[in-house]
């Protein structure tokens, strides 16, 4: 088999019996349903990544002294298919997700994979289980590639085996009824990450490290929590599963990527959207402070977050040690809007895809 | 079944149709062999933990979307048993560890556990495989307590479900050929843990964020790295798997319990016989200056690092981006030897157990 000039092993197919029974819209959550199969891909030393093959979604053995259980060397990764409006099944930005899980395996020092043998993978597990991709506005399905470390040894060391699955999640629609500005607590108690740690890649450690923080910021009525730097705690980072952008005075500005955030594919999308559109963007350090000055000078025109599962998502308010200031009166603003129409249109297939954002999984 | 005072419900047993092959003094390593059998309990929202039993040790199933593998929502002990001079099986303050594991669920938002009910079922498991425990001096039991999520959703939030598995490892001598002062870069580049973040904890996280700085240590001819603290990268903080003591003009300075490393139940130990024996003992910041500056004057007389694994393992080089230091000669201080002679003494029946450290397994 050949695919963009590489030579790769033939992907081994195992199908289902029975297709499951597909499920609908109103059924699609977020994560909870999975479709009939799974692509799964081994890793030794010596032997490098091999045997890719598609296999029915089901249960996987593994011993209790499975070393992921005890030191957590694993990544993943976040990624959409869509139906669009003529019926073809479409990734979007399919090798910047598949790009950013080698840059997290080279932080985890887990090996790096073919991104093309992958996406081959991928693209074969998609055509397998199209039926399963969801056709209402809003709806897709979620690409949840991940590896995990499998030696049977708990000595704390980077491991010598590990498996790749992709498997495969038809969500729901984020927004069922219309945008719905959320409300963000600034975090000065607990710190997500920190330079020199893992922020940057998309590993289990960073998630863990937010779930207190979050646990208590849904006690006290908010929605998500937007994490300060680790160091002087004051410099904005990013959003639970988004990062996070301002407009202010007409500037686009979201923190730069210093070392502790995910970079988000989304956010890149922004940026080189409102680049394209002619606006002004800067990826700089922005305190919470200056945000707060800008609210009081009345220059801060939007806030936002952007994510794969969102894709935009508007904030209302944040809310700083107890402070709490209201952003375009809880209205979502006019540039979250054209962003979220613009790149929804493009997933979609309303709105013609001119930078070549979407990957064609059907013909 | 009544322990402590509190009725327990009863543990079921399953045993092995065969017992395994006993492994000899010189086929131990650390954590690659495993007993017969082991401890599980579930947890469900609304049931608390339940169903308490000792089973074969062997594979189990999950789910790919299994939401440890993408989130780490996981923590873990480790703990040792000891075969005495008398024949004896012992464990080493089986209570501290306990507790630990329920400090450490805190910081992950993992139910706690009730700790004569584990204690209870670790106790019956070491009963059970008690020939497991091996005799020569210096080997030992590792025991594996640990906690995993497992609601098979993949968003990011608290699990509803949770494993506790309790496993054993017969484990060799570490200082097999006599004390071996190890060589400890001190890490500029990579931060393991800040104030705010689940330092404190035994999660997964924080190995998975050691990874990287141990790799590069080990290919630049080091045994292990020396944290600094996130914010000034000047206060030093813990040692891979162990905690951190210098002895300076007669006082025994260990890093205080800042909220970023680990209370080591042996860093505690250590703190209790010193204070027992009369030394002044000091928690406190300490910086890396400082120790540089000590051994300039002459006045650094002994660096060794405290953990289950070693007990007291002699630190004879500290290298500080570039600058090398040597510490008594690259020799073993009498103080650390003292330590491990007496704390070594106790678990394995030489000196009479005069604090209570060692809790009987069979009598
Ligand atoms: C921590 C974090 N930041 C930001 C993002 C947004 O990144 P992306 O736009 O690639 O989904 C995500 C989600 O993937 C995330 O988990
Ligand atoms: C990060 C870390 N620090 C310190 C220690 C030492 O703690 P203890 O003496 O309880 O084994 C350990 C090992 O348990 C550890 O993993």
């Amino acid at each position: 088999m050949s695919f963009g000039g590489i030579v790769m092993t033939e992907i081994s197919v195992s199908k289902v019996e029975q297709a499951g029974v597909l499920p609908t819209d109103d059924q699609l959550g977020f994560g909870k349903i999975f479709t009939d199969h799974m692509f799964i891909m081994d890793y030794e030393e010596g032997k490098g990544w091999h045997s890719p093959r598609i296999v029915p979604y089901g249960e996987f053995s593994f011993l209790p002294a499975t070393i992921v259980f005890h030191y957590g060397q694993a990544i993943f990764e976040g990624m959409k298919a869509f139906r669009t409006s003529n019926d073809q099944i479409a990734v979007f930005r399919a090798n910047h997700y598949l790009n950013r899980f080698n840059r997290s395996a080279s932080h985890l020092c887990i090996p790096q994979i073919n991104v093309e043998e992958v996406k081959a993978g991928l693209f074969q597990l998609l055509e397998l289980d199209k039926a399963w991709v969801p056709s209402k506005l809003g709806t897709s399905l979620y690409i949840r590639p991940f590896i995990v470390s499998t030696d049977g040894y708990i000595g704390v060391k980077v491991s010598s085996t590990y498996k790749l699955f992709i498997i495969l999640s038809p969500v729901g629609a984020y927004y069922s009824n219309g945008f719905n500005p959320v409300s963000i607590k600034v975090e000065d108690k607990y710190v997500r990450a920190t330079k020199g740690g893992l922020g940057q890649a998309k590993t289990p450690a960073n998630y863990a490290m937010s779930l207190n923080a979050q646990a208590e910021a849904h006690e006290q009525g908010f929605d998500q929590v937007l994490w300060l730097d680790a160091v002087h705690r004051k410099y904005v980072e990013e959003v639970g599963t988004m990062n996070i952008f301002f407009k202010i005075n007409d500037e686009i500005i979201t923190p730069e990527l210093s070392g502790s955030i995910l970079g988000g594919i989304t956010r890149q999308t922004v940026l080189e959207l409102a680049q394209n559109w002619g606006l002004k963007t800067t990826e700089r350090q922005i305190s919470i402070e200056e945000v707060y000055e800008a609210h009081a000078k009345g220059e801060l025109q939007e806030v936002f977050g952007t994510g794969t599962a969102a894709v935009i998502s508007p904030v209302g308010e944040l809310s700083w040690k107890g402070q709490k200031i209201n952003i375009n009166n809880n209205q979502t603003g006019e540039f979250a809007k054209k962003l979220f129409d613009f790149v929804t249109g493009v997933q979609y297939g309303s709105v013609p895809d001119e930078f070549s954002w979407m990957d064609k999984v059907t013909v």
